[in-house]
């Protein structure tokens, strides 16, 4: 196969700079995470949106989020079928083998994947009902959310469906057993968040995302 | 639902850092993100592993990556059987409606989702061979894989494996016919790389990942 | 000396994130700190131990406490030889010249120190026996706890070990001349408190450590 | 012994404060701290100064850093001589049990201890030179460092005694054979800051402290 090729100069570059310094002046650290292996304390699952970094956003360093992104940061319901599911095997990697004690969804505006969620259950996109569609069967995961919002003034319901894509996956993440038992025992916290990309601000659910606040 | 909870103070604490600096110094920059929507230069397939952050290692900036993460950076091959594929769903946008123009796959050394797969298959793990284990199911994507590595001294083995996680997704990659296009018309560029948390270094695969490489 | 380093990145980006926001927002208070000196109410005597903090435990701010910490939150008897006694320094200055009017010792469940005196005094641990074993000789001032709890079932002894950690140095803190007569004055008050780490309990002693009662 | 007195209401107030929010929203997390123990990244050598709490500045949670705090942040010369030394026993914990990758000597401006130490040593304290006095044999530890800022004018010496009491602390530190072999293996990195609480501003040390430039 000759597929893969050498990457841009500019990667290149900036790789060496994190090498000579941020690497340089904490191997000792890497080493240990390398040796002793990761213990992190919460796992983020957020959006693939390049404008959206929850490392950045929490000052977190190597070792302290175990994060899965998505589109549209969403969580299927348990489903043991035996198919491939990498959002359950990731959820499951992290509550039951890392056994974090904090898993965090992050939604945020401006969501590409929630607005053609929106666009395709209020009649808008039938390219997204095809059975091919990737992104359009993704999303089915959503609907729920939808059937919640589509009575509101038509202005505000894709701001209230991002909230749904965070509330729809805590319900869903419910719905795993190995999930609701760690929650049940206290082992294990669940939080929703909506960020703003363009005013920075962070939204908390509150109320099992009957009311949303600024953090 | 009375499950969710508020955040750690010191996460809101570091966020409010955030929002003063990072934010207040670049918030044009922020709201041009909001307002006329990513347009990030590549997509970055890798680890939910805390202790590898792409971010960090190329210096990247709010805007540049659209970043998917899951167990062990898989992408399952092309099966447009109208389930919900996470991962190619993320592909899809990426690919198809962003046009991004590379498209990273990048593994690490001490993956624990890669060393279960190489346990799975030698017969040493048999509760991830149960059809109701998430991560399990899903690194059945890298069987393959594993029966290329598996003639090699063991102790090479599940280094080896750590490279297969790579090659077997961009072959699988290779499948989805948008990918296939773009990358046979020059729009999209592939690359392979594995990130070694020890020692800091970065290895490419070339050749069609015959060959890996210090970057 | 080319032996120091710059900080790890993460810990420059919060610091400027605290320097925006807490800092900031407070600047008269932390100028009035400088310029005035500081006034604490208490002196705190605790462990090292990452997972104990009390200025978070009391929500305490800028000012309040003068804390000093070493391992197992011990205080040795007053011995007014001329050599260095970093402890003792620290509980001359707070009560001789800062004139606190409040001394808590606060110990903690799961204190490594404690566990490895417990090791030493029943011959489980013969390095700490060691001359040059820094924290055996720093336990060698918990001895005396342990004999007091060597009677107890075995599975009651490092519990009741960590209350003797607390009690053997509020008896030591009385030997110092100082501290005995702002006692007996009424000047300065003793608390001895242990943490519960895993259950977030504060037991405190009373009755010179007879009797520990929840707070 | 009738020497322990219960709490003042208003700390029993704020504890059960902290129990209600922090400790009941992380539940989880200080079990598995508990349960675990701790793994620190760094351990942090400070000032005893109520002004002066490194957990803020660098907005850190439990189980992050290894504090000690003694009076002006010293560290005394190795002297396996079988006496009692306190700090050496923390840095001996840290750095041979705890395997921190990062040790960090945090002093800080308006220092009641350095400031002892300059008139001590310029003959206006007599009264710290007796033998009785812990604070005065304390701060012999700096005298290496005065007789390196005596010659300054005057009005500079104070604050560069508060630097030398950092890089006086990182060079004893390294007369110990497990720092000295951490360090050169790579596994550990030392770190010297000074911080003006007036200012809020944070100096860091280069070129083995001949140089102290602003984060």
């Amino acid at each position: 196969m000759h597929n893969v090729h050498p990457l841009p100069q500019y990667l290149i570059t900036r790789y060496h700079g994190w090498k000579a310094t941020a690497y340089a002046e904490n191997s000792a650290w890497y080493r240990r995470l390398a040796d002793d292996g990761q213990r992190p304390r919460a796992m983020v699952i957020s959006c693939c949106d390049s404008r959206v970094h929850v490392t950045s956003i929490f000052g977190a360093d190597s070792g302290e989020f175990f994060i899965h992104r998505n589109i549209a940061n969403l969580v299927p319901p348990h489903a043991p079928d035996g198919q491939q599911h990498g959002t359950s095997a990731a959820v499951e990697y992290a509550v039951a083998s890392l056994r974090v004690a904090h898993l965090i969804v992050m939604g945020h505006t401006n969501c590409g994947g929630v607005a053609g969620c929106h666009a395709m259950c209020s009649g808008h996109a039938p390219e997204l009902e095809e059975k091919s569609s990737f992104v359009g069967r993704w999303m089915d995961i959503l609907r729920p959310g939808y059937e919640r919002v589509k009575e509101l003034p038509e202005d505000q319901q894709v701001r209230a469906l991002e909230r749904e894509a965070v509330m729809v996956s805590i319900e869903n993440l419910m719905t795993f057993p190995f999930v609701k038992a760690a929650v049940e025992s206290g082992e294990l916290s669940l939080h929703g968040l909506v960020h703003d990309i363009r005013e920075g601000t962070l939204w908390q659910a509150e109320n099992g995302g009957k009311r949303w606040v600024l953090v």
